[in-house]
């Protein structure tokens, strides 16, 4: 009945007595608890969220369902685990392509430990966070049936430049081989993808209307991921991109403050975006 | 011919064997140039500024004119040094109230050494820049003609908390005295100065939407002045309010990036001010 996700691309991957998330095939899936008060934070940031009213409609589908906590048999074999349960994100989708974009300049809020706060803020620094408000966390790129997925390991996501962002933001959007180093990529589908009334730069506007008013939530080191279905364009359908926020393990309080952090990170995503439709082919 | 402002509320005050700005009666601010790089970068940066072709006139508006630089007798007595020839800002009127808003959460670049980005996030973390993505650095608030005005010392405004801020921001447009804590600020002024077509938030609303997209500067540790003339709405005349950029000691190349940390704290700003407007009353 559950199996390890067939397209994560962020956190540790279930199986040889890793820890990981598990998928069932009635779209949901389950994310172990992170033993640390990490899980009790993002378990009472959904379970509040879910009753939040402050939160239009429009926005909140832009965070995962919530269908409460379970205990299932861990996927490193150590007995029961609670899991949070949440909606799928990706099976129903064939091929999916993936970006997982952890936001903000700052991953860690004033509150945290001075240990903490020291391990986050060397990492905001080494990769492009400070730089440009956001940093790549993870991603797989569908090519085509031969080539298969692009889907470079953590380390070297980890270790991409502020170049090889723009490069990734292009590829996303390229009907060439991602995986082609040498492909010029040709951003064929950016307006598709990335353009019109339901796509992904659309969605994040209204995202970022929302992020300009809302004093409920900062989130710290909270991801957006952007998905679509390349295959769908080939064959003439809509290839449905979607943004979802994912983990809130370090969701504080707003204590009627915007979160400028967040919001100055997306702008910087959004300009990013608006540069590859104003000028797909660099 | 140069005298000592009337109304400086930020940066060192001439006189006293103390090295600072003085003005003439002609509208020209003369700022002594800081002797090691920061006075070199802040002529770089409005020298580029004034042959810069791609900032629109509403957006020039906000920097103060720049006249070159010259060397006059220095207010420390020590001789001739280099000055900024700046417009004055205030001297064309009579009893202003400023506001001095330091904007950003972070005041030190990437670039920066260790031992500065040390020194300033300290003061970040110490002071409000990080939880409001701004601080106020200096304020003179005009009562009336028995009170004159409020201007605490520097040392004060840098201890301001959270609440204090708030708390100037509404005094800022309040008829009762701002330097009677007891009185409970009226916010009377408020549509007149941060509201409508010319009022303050329309300013900044300008300013940000260039901010979602100029790539060509990062603006750290400047301020946004904001100024108006309390007498002139008791005589029923047009209070003038007026943001201005200053302060461009720290200003680097953008390099194709928006500067998401000035933005995100400008957006945390327009927030603080429109539930000012929102709420005139608290």
């Amino acid at each position: 009945m559950f199996k390890v996700p067939d397209h994560q691309v962020g956190g540790h991957m279930a199986g040889n007595g890793v820890l990981g998330p598990l998928v069932d095939d009635a779209g949901n899936f389950y994310k172990p608890l992170q033993s640390d008060e990490r899980g009790a934070k993002e378990v009472a940031f959904y379970t509040g969220l879910s009753t939040e009213t402050r939160i239009p409609d429009e926005i909140r589908k832009f965070f995962p369902v919530f269908h409460g906590t379970r205990d299932l048999e861990a996927s490193d074999g150590s007995g029961l685990h609670p899991h949070l349960v949440l909606e799928d994100i990706v099976s129903s989708r064939t091929n999916p392509s993936i970006l997982d974009i952890k936001i903000g300049a700052s991953t860690w809020y004033p509150e945290a430990s001075e240990q903490y706060i020291t391990k986050c803020l060397k990492k905001d620094r080494d990769g492009t966070s400070l730089t440009l408000g956001f940093r790549l966390c993870g991603l797989q790129f569908y090519g085509n049936k031969e080539t298969g997925f692009w889907k470079p390991d953590r380390k070297s996501v980890n270790a991409f430049t502020h170049d090889d962002v723009r490069s990734a933001l292009w590829k996303f959007v390229s009907s060439n081989s991602p995986s082609d180093s040498d492909a010029e990529p040709d951003c064929s589908y950016a307006s598709t993808v990335y353009g019109g009334p339901d796509g992904i730069v659309s969605q994040l506007l209204k995202l970022k209307s929302w992020f300009e008013d809302q004093t409920i939530y900062h989130f710290y080191s909270c991801s957006i991921m952007m998905v679509y279905d390349k295959e769908s364009i080939l064959k003439g359908e809509n290839p449905n991109p979607q943004i979802k926020l994912v983990d809130f393990a370090h969701v504080v309080e707003g204590k009627g403050i915007i979160d400028h952090n967040f919001l100055g990170g997306l702008c910087s995503l959004i300009k990013f975006l608006k540069d590859v439709l104003n000028n797909p082919k660099k």
